[in-house]
C-alpha cells in the first residue's frame, strides 16, 4: 500500500515518523511517500493548503483523508471524486474546548483589566456568576457541542444554534433563520464554531451583530469569513460589540496593516484554537485506512452537498 | 428575635433589605439592627473587618455567623465563646471555580501574549493539551475541592494537597509534609486555596517555591500570608516562577508602592475571586438561624483548635 503525504514541510516533520509507526502498530503495511506516480497511490493524506489540486490522475486512490477540520477549500473541487474525510481529532476537540472555555471565562471575568492595569487600580468589583451570563454558541458540530456542554457544566446558560434542529442535554437548542435571531438576541458572549459554506459566509453581518447585549463579546475560532469584517469593526467602534477575540481570518497570517491588530477592542490569536495534534490526528488517519481496507464506513466522511 | 448586623456600610447596603425579606420568607420573625444593647442580641451576622472585637457583653447571643469564608482574624479572639460559623456559600464557590478555572486556562493557553501583543506578532504555536499540564491544588476544602474537580473535568491532571489525607474521585490526593513536597514538585500551575492558620503562614517559602517546574505559574486566591512575599519576588526575578496571579495580600488594598504592582510577571486582581454574593450568602445565614432555633447542628461551624 502506498500513501501520499500531500501537505507542507512543517506537517511532514510532524508525521514522517509518527504515521508509519502507528500504521505498523495497527498491522497495516504501507509506504508513506511525498511523491510517486499518481496511479500507484492508495490513499492521500491531505492538507488543504497543499499545492495538489488535480485529483484526476489518482485513479487507484480509495480515499482522501484531510488533516484539517475545515474542508471548504477542497470540497468544491470537481476533480476530487474519491471519498473525502475531514479531521475530527480528539486533541483538536480538547484544544478547542480549552481555548473557548478559557476565552469565555476571560471575557466573563473581565481579566484584561487586571492583566493590563497601567494605573495599578484596585477596584474590587466581582463579576456576576456564570449563571447570569448568557452565552450563545453558533454551530453544534463535534467542536461546538463539546464547547457548549463544557460551558454549561461551568454554569453558563448556553444557547446553541445549528442549521438543523438538535437536542442536546443542558442546552437551549435553536435552528433556522428565526432561531438565529433568537439565539443572538441578548447574548453576552457569542462563539462562532460553524463550518464555512456559502450559507454561513458573512453570517455575522451588521444586522445580526446588533442583536447581542450591548457590549457583548464575540469569540471566533471557527472560520474568518463567517464574519463581515467591516460590519464588526463598525460595531466595535460604536461599542455595540465590546470586544472581539478572533483566531481565524480571511487572510492568514493576518496582514500587519489590518485594522484588527491595532483595534483596542480586538484580540488576535494566531489560528491556534483548532490546532490538529499529530499524535491524536494520526490515530484518525490510521483508523480510516483500517476501515477502508475492511470495507467499513469511514469516519467523518464529507457530505459534498452540505459542504462539510 | 434581634439580629445584630456587624459589618461595614457596604455590606449593610447589600443585606439591609435582602436579609429581613429572606427571614420572613423562612417564617422567622426577627429584627435586623446595626446597634442595640448587647444583652438583647440573639445572633450576630459578622464581617471580620468590622470594629466589634469584644463579644463578652453578648450574653444572650446564640451564634456568630461570619459573612466571610476566612475567619483567621476572629478565631483566636478569646471573648468569642459563642458558636462561630464561617461562610460557605454556593455563589462564593461558583465564583471561585470560575476565577480559578479562568486563570488556570489563561496561564495554560498563554493568553497574555495575545492580549498584550504590541508587536502584532503572528506565532502560531498551539499550547500543549490540558492533559499534559500538571496542576497542583493546595487545599481541598469546599472551594479547593470544587476547583480541583472542575479542572480535572477539563482534562488537567490534578494533584490535591491537604492537611489531612482525603480521597476524591479524579484527583491524586496527598497530605503531610512529605506529600506537600511531592505535590509541588514538577507542577506547572499551582493554586493556593488553604485557610490561613499558624501552620499555613508562609507555607510557600523559598525552598518550596523552588519545587514546581521551571517557569510555573502560581495563582493565589486563598490568603495573602500563605506566601512569603520576598521569596516569591526572588523566584519571579529568577524566572523559577514564571508568573504569579495574586488576588489576596497582607495589606489590602495592595499599597501603590508594593513591588507586585510593577512586576512584569505579576498580575494583581483586587480580591475579587472569593466575593460572597449576598443572594446566596443570605440563604446560609437564614438556614443557620433556622437550625439554631430548631436545635439542629449548625452548618460550617468553626473548629477553634483547627483554626477554621
Amino acid at each position: 500500500m502506498k500513501i501520499l503525504f500531500s501537505a507542507p514541510d512543517s506537517d511532514w516533520a510532524d508525521y514522517r515518523d509518527l504515521l508509519p509507526h502507528m500504521l505498523t502498530e495497527a498491522g497495516i503495511e504501507a509506504q508513506l511517500v511525498r511523491e510517486a506516480a499518481p496511479e500507484t497511490i492508495d490513499y492521500i493524506v491531505y492538507a488543504p493548503n497543499d499545492d495538489l489540486r488535480d485529483f484526476t490522475p489518482y485513479s487507484r486512490t480509495r480515499a482522501v483523508l484531510s488533516l484539517w477540520a475545515g474542508v471548504e477549500r477542497i470540497v468544491g473541487n470537481a476533480t476530487l471524486t474519491q471519498p473525502l474525510t475531514r479531521m475530527v481529532d480528539a486533541g483538536l476537540e480538547r484544544g478547542m474546548v480549552e481555548y473557548v472555555t478559557g476565552h469565555v471565562l476571560r471575557h466573563h471575568l473581565g481579566m484584561d483589566a487586571h492583566v493590563v492595569n497601567p494605573g495599578c487600580g484596585w477596584r474590587p468589583v466581582a463579576p456576576p456568576l456564570a449563571a447570569d451570563r448568557p452565552v450563545t454558541m453558533l454551530g453544534l458540530g463535534a467542536l461546538g457541542r463539546a464547547c457548549a456542554q463544557t460551558l454549561a457544566h461551568l454554569g453558563f446558560p448556553v444557547t446553541g444554534w445549528s442549521r438543523t434542529q438538535k437536542q442536546i442535554d443542558g442546552l437551549r437548542c435553536l435552528s433556522g433563520e428565526d432561531g438565529l435571531e433568537r439565539a443572538l438576541t441578548g447574548a453576552e458572549i457569542v462563539v462562532t464554531l460553524l463550518p464555512l459554506t456559502p450559507g454561513t459566509e458573512n453570517l455575522l453581518d451588521a444586522r445580526r451583530l446588533a442583536l447581542p447585549a450591548p457590549g457583548a463579546a464575540l469569540i471566533n475560532p471557527g472560520r474568518g469569513p463567517l464574519i463581515d469584517d467591516a460590519a464588526l469593526l463598525a460595531a466595535l467602534d460604536a461599542g455595540r460589540i465590546g470586544h472581539a477575540t478572533l483566531d481565524v481570518f480571511r487572510t492568514e497570517p493576518l496582514p500587519a496593516d489590518h485594522p484588527y491588530w491595532a483595534h483596542p477592542r480586538v484580540t488576535v490569536t494566531p489560528h491556534v484554537a483548532s490546532a490538529t495534534r499529530p499524535a491524536t490526528a494520526a490515530q484518525v488517519i490510521v483508523e480510516n485506512i483500517r476501515r477502508s481496507e475492511a470495507g467499513a464506513p469511514l469516519l467523518y466522511l464529507v457530505d459534498r452537498a452540505r459542504g462539510y
